[in-house]
């Protein structure tokens, strides 16, 4: 117990790792350990409280969850820990991930989703705003949160035309 | 155990009580004994997990469930009985229902909610179809239900303009 | 009469047989018998009326329903049977079954259908939501589908990493 | 036989008769004969059948059909009558319209339904366009169709502000 | 003056032929005469208003018209002429063909335009139903329109895994 | 000819002007001298045509044109005129002006709408866009609007709590 | 400098207060201090420019950003500061906050903003977000943040019927 | 300082010139002096004040913006600048650009954007308005546009058939 990293990333199921792996990538770019899982509230719902009551006590502090279609993993992980919860909507087949943004977003007063953009956009920046918790009391992570961000805004090009389109 | 009545109608929030009774009565019009409860995915999740786990054993041979929003009641239930569950999508403020009715109907497959119409109507057939469900072996109340529908027929007026609008 | 198997499916036209299949599928692995039929409500309406009215008689338990667009086979298939119905939005071309689903769901209070995700995903639950119906009181079949969604549970990796994307 | 007026105006209920008197004040006013039935496509599929089936022997040439919802009334009865079939999407509750919309006008290829727009506008227009129909072969209406289009060119005001808003 | 076949079919662009086609095809399949005309409403607006206001003039009966987008083709042809007008939404890029149905179907009332299906299956029907109104008074068309929908009807297969997917 | 105000403000109905309003007092409290006329592109087709096609004639620098539903108005205006043409989706019943935005934003390239927000808000905007154009090459009311810009800045407060909610 | 409270609550106009007045009173309820500033990101960029850059140093953990319509405040917000910022889309007139919801929501990779529901429930679960952040490392917080949803769970009734609806 | 040319481009990341090209190539074939530069709302604000403050002092007269998902671009340059700012959706990957067209098109009444088409469609259209108000006072300019409109009406042919589709 205790022995988490402090980030937990939990998908609905393996298809939603084509995604999901972006925020893996962005934390591991970063230097923040990670895990992540496979946790169907569905199909594994006995997992999920496992994993949701004992997310605290394991030693993680912020859980990355990503789920499409009728997304029910990141609310419901959020009903049963106080640590928070970022959400991820997978892009859906027939409705283009809008099925899996208002699942996760629309969640009723007394618990709370923080809901990122649909797809790899929003993996990515649940692994940035988990950074950016973290960073809170971690001043070595805030500085290279900085530089990321640095490193970013430097990447942009002035001109459109000199680049590959 | 096994007394409970045939019909189990759980909804997310005391709120959506003003939808679900019509359920309830529509149950009690066609003589189909059931019991309602608050049962709240997000603010009572162990209070699910106890009744979603322990439905069948209890007697329940269809559950109805209704709730709102990023709706994960009905679809939460459904990952942990093997009885039928069947959905309402109750009408939500800012989106009128549309984000309680993905949460509930998209779900992935293999675990299948059977799901209504938004509001009240939905509620009204939920109860319906649990009784044609249970008709299946109970020759008297699907004489009731087809007594029911028969007087449905009936009560369509053949001219408008004769009817108060 | 009364020697069709328990589940009828039915789909708006063969197109539809690419994602009516799964239901037929599931059924199979589950041990459900079943026959699956075209009945298009819009041009063989003489075929739904005939199936329609004749379903119960014929010795069908559940009607699962497939259809696209303006769908309306369950529904009208619902007003003219009293065994329960279940609807699955096939997918359509511009739309991506968003109109098949509203022109499923949104049924009036007073005729029934329990409506599924759309397409493949809707298919499959629609087999499992008609097994579940029919294991209130068959015992044996109650068995196999809680082998099914226990054989579902375990094959839900930990891991995403481990597994081929 | 064939005493019928040349429009039959069927709705799907008694509360859809607030939109479609509009309808038939329109044909009042410009002279068309027009006949208005409740025909619920869910609640009395015999009556449907019976007067899809003899419209045209009836004697009526245009169909202007309204409904809510999961709207199936102007498609099925479509699917029944080779006559022209217009449909007027009435306004639902829950989803304003867009569900009653997308089950008229999304019919495949086959069966058409020349659907006008949500609400009070629609049943107007579908009035006028049943009266351009019949107006092909009767000088005398189209006479008065064109004095109404005339009149109604005339009332329009050229500045907004010496009106009432 | 007075030559022109009973049918004008007009699209907004060269583009919308692809879909427009359809209409032509299932004319003649119905032994329907018809001429099919480019009028962009915005990039040739003094065609549009010379086809308009023309249209009765020439001999058409009634017009088909075809547009995508902020499809404005079929809603002005429509003000400067009293025969009927049947729109068809095609599919747009971006947004699928919702915008044209919307821009198409939403007519305000005093002028309508009834509306098909977005895509191939509106250009068929619309064609259907310009048949159907020409049918109303002859003979001739209403046998080979009766004989397409039997025909129609007689090509739908009983049973689906009998054809090719 | 030539003596028209830069500025004119056509809507499609007398009800749009409650809307409408909002620009033409913005122009005032601008200083920008404007008429408004109501020009319905269905009801009084040939009213549109002679304004579109005369209004750079006339002396009009800028149009604001707004419109609800199938709003063609906008896109016909600019389809006749070189001027710069400034869309106002007005809200609509049903759909809340979804419909509206969609039919004046979604023009084919070749003829430009720019269109502002749905509603009151759409009518301020048209009217200070239209204010920065002529202010491109009118110092007097380029200070005019800067003032005003800087008014507004001003105006508002810096907490919340303070104020009347 | 430094010496603000944990949270800044913002928000984009007077009329937002209504909304946001709901995250104030539940960091009270947690005994959360917090401030609120009305930052408009269209009408105060400036101040917007100002508070952002400057939200470290000033000694904010959290920025709770709440905004209607095209909502650029939370997105902006999040460009100027590595603070953890969640976004709460306020309802709109015209579109009920879907505006709101995806402007707020779909930001690019690269700028986190965590969203919430839209309107009171998102302001509220904001405040619960913010809260859950703060207790990671405030561990008499977290106790009463603790408190706080044993307290929600504690208050869900069990039985619908006797409640006043 | 006032050398620039009197149109800038912006645009939020390099991948959006796929799109925007089609506005400097309209302004190409118009004659029209432009600049294109990323400039990203998100990853260089700094960028972003920098641009909009200077840009009326630069000499441009007219902005033209594209940016895709939560697009702030367009609207943060308006509240920046008094020209006019003409805001392209770019087409996003989950959404289809609906996201990017809200957050462009919904603006508070205050700060106008004028709003194009999504896409290819919307970026000729930006050119094509920017010329247009240049044109108000550039005779030679005007006459162009004339020509381009003229060429543009010209190059619509009469009948599809003959075409190549």
């Amino acid at each position: 117990m205790a022995g988490a990293p402090p980030v937990a990333i939990i998908m609905g199921s393996q298809s939603d790792w084509a995604t999901m792996q972006h925020a893996a990538d962005t934390l591991d770019a970063l230097g923040v350990p990670h895990e992540a899982f496979i946790v169907s509230a569905h199909r594994t719902p006995d997992r999920l409280v496992a994993f949701a009551k004992g997310a605290k006590q394991a030693g993680y502090k912020v859980v990355i969850a990503g789920a499409g279609g009728a997304a029910h993993l990141p609310g419901m992980t959020a009903s049963m820990t106080p640590l928070p919860v970022f959400g991820v909507p997978v892009e859906s087949k027939a409705l283009s991930g809008q099925d899996s943004l208002l699942s996760i977003v629309q969640m009723p007063a007394g618990i709370p989703v923080g809901t990122l953009a649909i797809g790899r956009a929003g993996a990515v920046n649940a692994a940035l705003l988990a950074t950016a918790v973290l960073a809170l009391t971690d001043t070595a992570l805030a500085e290279r949160l900085d530089a990321w961000r640095a490193a970013q805004t430097a990447s942009v090009a002035e001109r459109p035309e000199t680049q590959i389109p």
